[in-house]
Formats: structure tokens, C-alpha cells, sequence
């Protein structure tokens, strides 16, 4: 066919016909037809041989442009962070840079799954997800002294998918929810979803502040709080053992749920105190995933909770999901959690952040911009800027040349965090900090 | 240390100290030690060394029992047939034998991206999902007469993912939405978690009947019609081109969105007629996943719809499960769909069901059990029970041997299926064969 070329409807030379014109075998031509039809080149019709197919629109630019027209809302830093090109630097993004995750394990993992069971790569898996990956997180929350049973676990497609579930199974429309004031800013967003009213209290360096916590109880009767107790989103903060009993025996006299979200809690070196441990899982529910330490292309999130709420969950995440995570990336995270080396790779993960964090400080504190806590893991440092600095400003700024910041307000209920910033201490590169310093 | 058995809490020999004992390299007491500590029996804590775990409850009987108690609900048949035991038959479950999907292609597929770039393997993936798998999608639907662009196509985490997240974005509280009677039972669960109203019209051999269609939507004012067009579950009816006209008529005259779910697609061997190709993707939406055809292990769903919709699906999405299917499940699929094999496969699949669908139907018929319609594809019958008979509860006698039958009430809105039954051809050997005859 050399290098004519042709037209749409077109049809295309016989296999056999073709095979003999290029002295190959015809299984060569099967192939080269296959790969062309299935990225749509040409069409396959029974009994019609191969013809070329229309064109195609291009995929939209808007998947990767930056959108320097959107609000800042609590969807700006995920919308903008996700659909980043290779180029734009992220130091405002929740996740590490792909090349200080679980990679090794991950291809390791893969390699040998692609030789298991038929059942195992191409079967739906069970409700609660695979049985091998629930009694590693069983014996893990045993060690940290949480009572559960493989079978209180329910594996869930990524952590944000178990707290939707959670909210499903725990809330009605216009019900309160409480949150910590700053937050992660996808609890907003997704409370947003669930048509529920959301109130928040001043998260303080050992946990919200509780007299302020007692109040919001008493005035707004929320039905549930969710906060992260280790590590905190996004100050760094950790509870204290104080903080944490208050906030059960409160919780205790409103009967309010609780949902503890415990993604960093593999950044920890000593473990903080953690509400699901003193309450036992009886009013505080745990949820978790492994996309922040070991892959978030092969998502898993999990819920431990009350075996008695267990049924009403999975029957609830059958009828919304048909199941929980993809089986095959459940076995994936089983494979890595279960030899040495996410163990390895999570020693010299925090090594590595410690490093980074106290680097990071000096750099943000000679700007002008302090600190708010000195985080115990983690890579994130919540920030004041120098005085008279607005941070939606600053974070505009920084997109037009490419930088994706974090501005306070984003995590803030109350939008009382004008000033403050998230700095991701992994994503801050010498250009990153160069467009900041301009920016200010 | 032989065979002594060891206490909780008890301390285990140093690392150094069992190498020289067991001479071993202390590489592998450390192998063995990260090992036992990934399993939970043993613990480790900094500068403390290993210690022997405490023990765990095992894994709950309720895992993998039949549930001989469970109400026969819209869930009976997907929770009874996940959670089964592998001696359990399952003639009333809605998918392939793990052995008749694609496992190869998937095997080969694994391989190829262990090799990947660690951002593959390791990042969150782009709002929208896996761009080459997105661009597939759309050659594909180009070819079936659905102009979508890459950008109008939405990854989900799976095909029920991509219903309920439309049903996210579509309904409110109290909306009515219309069904056929019968249909998937899993839309009644869904639409039940989305506190909104159900109505439901008779289902016929060559789609929804057309007057009582009318008749509803002058009656209910349904804001939404969800549906397969092709391969009709549990019918195996397809949609004829005169209804499929006739359903977009009064749809357009009512303002009424439908949702077409088009996961039995690829099991046709002719397209029938789709109400997504004759609307042109304006009031249709068209869903589907790979999970009937390709794995139901490797799981992700799409989401077809007018580009003006699908930035808010997006932020949805974000907000409730922080993205779609895996990266790496997206990235598993693209690969098998963009090579030659699955094409293969799908075409030796609908030989393999076209002959075991004869067989099947004699078997049944021999019982008194008759066809409903002649399927033009897929691994379906609906067939009515010999006169007097009730599927429920031969259903419940043939639990009790240890078989999971589809009675037809789960998938009729208005319970006018009493003494209808899906089976699933391809998961009826002759020991299910055999229970159906005793029970009925």
C-alpha cells in the first residue's frame, strides 16, 4: 500500500491478498488488522472484510490545562492537581511525586499475579473484599490495639469511596455533620453531596478544640464529626490523649458517630493517639486506603466498624458499586503488605519526608511564611504567609506560571484560613520555590 | 527453635542472634521475620526487637455461607451468589464462568505494564481516566453510530459506579424513575439508596410496551428511564428500531432523560437498534463496563454523555470516590481491547453461548421450563415455570442443595414475575440441572 493514502469507507485489501503483496504470513496481517481496528483505524463487519474508518475529534486540550477561570473552591486544588500536564508543579497537591511510592513492590506484586487463578483475575470478588488483605488489616489494627475481626473489615475502591459509603448508610438529607476547622476539602465536597449541613470547630495542635466542640454539640446536635486524629489534613497536627478522651465522652453524651479517617497513619513513627482505639470501634468507625504510601493507581480503601453495621454496608455498596475495590487491586496491596519490603520502603519513606520537612521549613520560614505546627510525619506543613498576603491571591498568581498551591480557605468551613497555605514538602522543587518567591 | 511453641508478648531471638543459630545469612531471618510481622504473627517496634503477636478471630463462617434466611430481595441473588463457597453452583448468577472470560489477555496485559513507568504504577490517574482507553471507547462508538469525542467519555469505577454517579447528577429525593418490569434488580437497589420513586412498564420481546410507556410518563412525570437496549436483562429481548423511535419521541415530548446501559453489547453479533445511536448522545446516556466480557476482577465502567454534563459528573466524582476505576485496572483493559485478542475472544465466546443457549433451552423445556424469547446473544433465559410452580420458592429449595437460582420477583418492580426464572447458561452443569429437576 506503500504511502497512499486513504479515504473513510475505503475498503482494504483482503487478508490473504495482502499477505501474498507483502510476503508475509496471513496470521501477520490478522494481527496488523486487529491493532489497527482496535484503536479504531479501520472497521471489522462480518463478512465485509476491513474498510477505513472516519476521523476522529482529538482529545480536548481541557484535560490538561490548567484552569485559570475556576473558583476557588474545595474541588480547585484535586481538579487542578489531577488533570495537571507533566510541566505544572504541584506543590499544593496530596500526594507524593510517583517516584517515591510502592513502585518495586507494586511490579513485583503484578508479576506474580499474572500467574494466579483464572478466579482470581477474571471473577467478581467477595462482598467484603479479598479475605487476604482483610486478616493483614486485622492483625494490623490488633497491634495498634483496635479489636477487629476480618469480617468487620469491608475493602471499599479508595478511601474517599468509604467515607461516601459511611455517609450513605449513616446520614439523611439535612442531617449535621461536624467537621475540623481547617479539613481536608473533599469532606465539604462530598457532605456537599449528601445534601447535609456542615458545621466545624478550630482544630487546635492537639485536636479540635474542645470547649468550642462541646458547644457545636449542644447548638447544632450533629449527627457525625469526621476528622483525621494522626497527622492531620491539613495542619499536621496530632491529637492528644487528652483531647481524644474528652472528645469520646462527649461524643458519648450526644450519641454521635464518629469517622476517623486514618490515611497517613503509615507516616507515623510512633503511633498518636487514635480514637478508634479508645473507643474499641463501637462509636468510631475507622477508614483507611494505601493510595498515599504504596500506589494510588491500584486503589483500595477499607471501613472497620461495629460488626452490626456491616451487612446494611455491603448490601448499601452492592446496590451503589456492585462491590468494593477492583478484586485484582485488592490482591495487588495484599501481595506488597504481605513480604518485607512495604515495611522497607515506608522506613526510608519517613526518613526521607523528616529530611524534606525540615528543609522545606528553612526555606518557607526565610520567606516570611511560618509554619504553624512541626509535624511528627507527613509531608505536609500548614503555613502562615506574611502579613497582609492572601492566599487565593498567591495560588492565582502561581498557576498562570505553572505552580498549583493549596490557599487555606479551601480547607476552611468557616473561611477563616485567608493567610494560610498547605505546602506539600515532597512536591516543593527549586523552580517551585522560585515561582513562589516571585509570586508573593 | 524446633517446634517449641511460643507465647504472646514472648521475645524473639535478634535477627543476628537466629542467623548464626539457624546459619543462615541475616538477610533471610530478616525476610522471614518481615514476613511473619506482614501475616501479624509477630510484631515489631522500634528499638525493641520482635515480639510473638496475640491471637486473632479467624475469618467468619459468614463469609461463605449460604444465607437460608435471607428475605428473597432485589439483593438475594448478587449477595447470595458473591459471597458463595466454591461448591455452590450458581445458575441464577450474572456472569461467566471465571475460565470462559479473558484471562490471557489480562496475564499478558499484567506483564506488559509491570514494566510501566512508575507514574502508571504508582500516580492518580486524570479526572476523566486513561486517555488511550477513553480514545478506544470512542472509535468504538464511532462505529456503532455514536459520535462521542474522547472528552465525552467519563472512566468510572464500574458500570453500577457510572449509574449511580449519573443518578448522583440527575435526580433529587422524592424524583420518580421509570423501569422495566422485569429488569435488573440491582437499578431497584441502586434507585432505593437514591430516595426516589420507582415505576415500571411491562417489558416486551421488542422493547418497553409502548402505550403503557406513554401512559407513565403522562401519569408519573419520571425524570428518568434507565434500560438495555441490546440483550435485555433478564428478557434477552433487544429493543426493535420502530420502539426505539417511538421511546425518543415521547421522551423528547416529556423532557426525559435516559439512561441506556449497554453492557451486553459486545455479546451481539449484529447491533440491534440503540436509543444513544438514534439520539445522538442529547437526553441518552450510554453506560457500560468490561466486567460481563473482559474480567470482573479488573474492574472499570463508562460513562458516555453531552459534553455539557460532564464536568459536573467530574466533580462528583472527585468528591465521592476521588476519581474513577483504578489507573492501572483502565490501563489493564486498554491494553487487552488495543491488541488483537480480545476480539478473538469474543468471537469464540459467542459461538461457545449461541450453542449452549440450544442446549440449555432443551434441557429446559424437556422440564416443562420454556424460553420466554430466543436471545440474540449472551447467557440468558427467562423461562416460565411449569404451571403452579413458584420460583421463589424453588429458589429456596434449591439453596438448600446448594444451588443459587434467580427467581423472577427480584427483577419485577411490580412482582409480576412469580413463575419466571433467569438462568444463566453458562453455569448450568449437570449437578444443577439435576437439583433444579428434584426441587421443582
Amino acid at each position: 500500500m506503500g504511502a497512499r493514502s486513504l479515504t473513510a469507507g475505503e475498503k482494504l485489501p483482503s487478508i490473504r491478498a495482502l499477505a501474498k503483496t507483502m510476503q508475509v504470513s496471513p496470521s501477520t496481517v490478522v494481527e496488523a488488522y486487529d491493532r489497527l481496528a482496535a484503536e479504531g483505524l479501520i472497521r471489522s463487519r462480518p463478512g465485509s472484510g476491513f474498510t477505513v474508518a472516519g476521523s476522529l475529534p482529538p482529545l480536548a486540550l481541557a484535560d490538561v490545562e490548567p484552569r485559570l477561570d475556576r473558583e476557588i473552591d474545595p474541588f480547585w486544588v484535586s481538579r487542578q492537581s489531577l488533570d495537571a500536564a507533566p510541566e505544572i508543579l504541584k506543590p499544593g497537591c496530596g500526594w507524593l511525586p510517583a517516584d517515591w511510592l510502592a513502585h518495586e513492590p507494586v511490579r513485583k506484586a503484578m508479576r506474580s499475579l499474572a500467574r494466579a487463578d483464572a478466579a482470581i483475575l477474571a471473577d467478581y470478588g467477595s462482598t467484603r473484599g479479598s479475605p487476604a488483605l482483610r486478616r493483614i488489616l486485622a492483625r494490623q489494627m490488633v497491634e495498634e490495639g483496635i479489636d477487629a475481626a476480618p469480617d468487620q473489615i469491608l475493602l471499599t475502591g479508595s478511601g474517599t469511596q468509604a467515607l461516601d459509603l459511611l455517609c450513605r448508610f449513616l446520614l439523611q438529607p439535612g442531617d449535621t455533620v461536624l467537621l475540623d476547622d481547617p479539613c481536608y476539602f473533599n469532606f465539604q465536597a462530598l457532605l456537599r453531596a449528601h445534601r447535609v449541613n456542615v458545621v466545624s470547630v478550630p482544630y487546635t495542635a492537639s485536636g479540635p478544640d474542645v470547649a468550642r466542640f462541646a458547644e457545636a454539640l449542644a447548638t447544632h446536635r450533629p449527627r457525625l464529626y469526621v476528622t483525621n486524629s494522626a497527622i492531620h489534613n491539613p495542619t499536621g497536627a496530632s491529637l492528644s490523649p487528652q483531647v481524644a478522651h474528652k472528645v469520646l465522652t462527649l461524643a458519648a453524651a450526644h450519641d454521635l458517630t464518629i469517622i476517623e479517617d486514618d490515611i497517613f497513619a503509615d507516616f507515623e513513627i510512633e503511633p498518636a493517639a487514635r480514637l478508634a482505639a479508645l473507643d474499641g470501634l463501637s462509636r468510631v468507625i475507622r477508614i483507611g486506603s494505601f493510595s498515599k504510601t504504596l500506589s494510588a493507581s491500584v486503589r483500595c480503601g477499607f471501613i472497620a466498624a461495629r460488626p452490626d453495621w456491616i451487612e446494611g454496608l455491603i448490601d448499601l455498596q452492592v446496590a451503589t458499586a456492585f462491590g468494593g475495590p477492583s478484586p485484582i487491586a485488592a490482591e495487588i496491596i495484599a501481595a506488597v503488605l504481605s513480604d518485607g519490603s512495604y515495611r522497607k520502603h515506608i522506613a526510608a519513606l519517613r526518613t526521607r519526608l523528616a529530611k524534606r520537612r525540615r528543609e522545606a521549613a528553612a526555606v518557607l520560614e526565610a520567606m516570611g511564611i511560618r509554619p504553624w505546627v512541626e509535624p511528627r510525619g507527613g509531608y505536609y506543613l500548614w503555613c502562615r504567609l506574611p502579613y497582609g498576603r492572601d492566599a487565593a491571591d498567591l495560588a492565582k498568581t502561581a498557576l498562570r506560571e505553572s505552580v498549583v498551591l493549596a490557599p487555606g480557605n479551601v480547607f476552611s468551613v468557616a473561611l477563616s484560613a485567608p493567610d494560610l497555605m498547605r505546602f506539600n514538602v515532597a512536591q516543593m522543587d527549586s523552580r517551585a520555590i522560585e515561582v513562589l518567591r516571585r509570586s508573593l
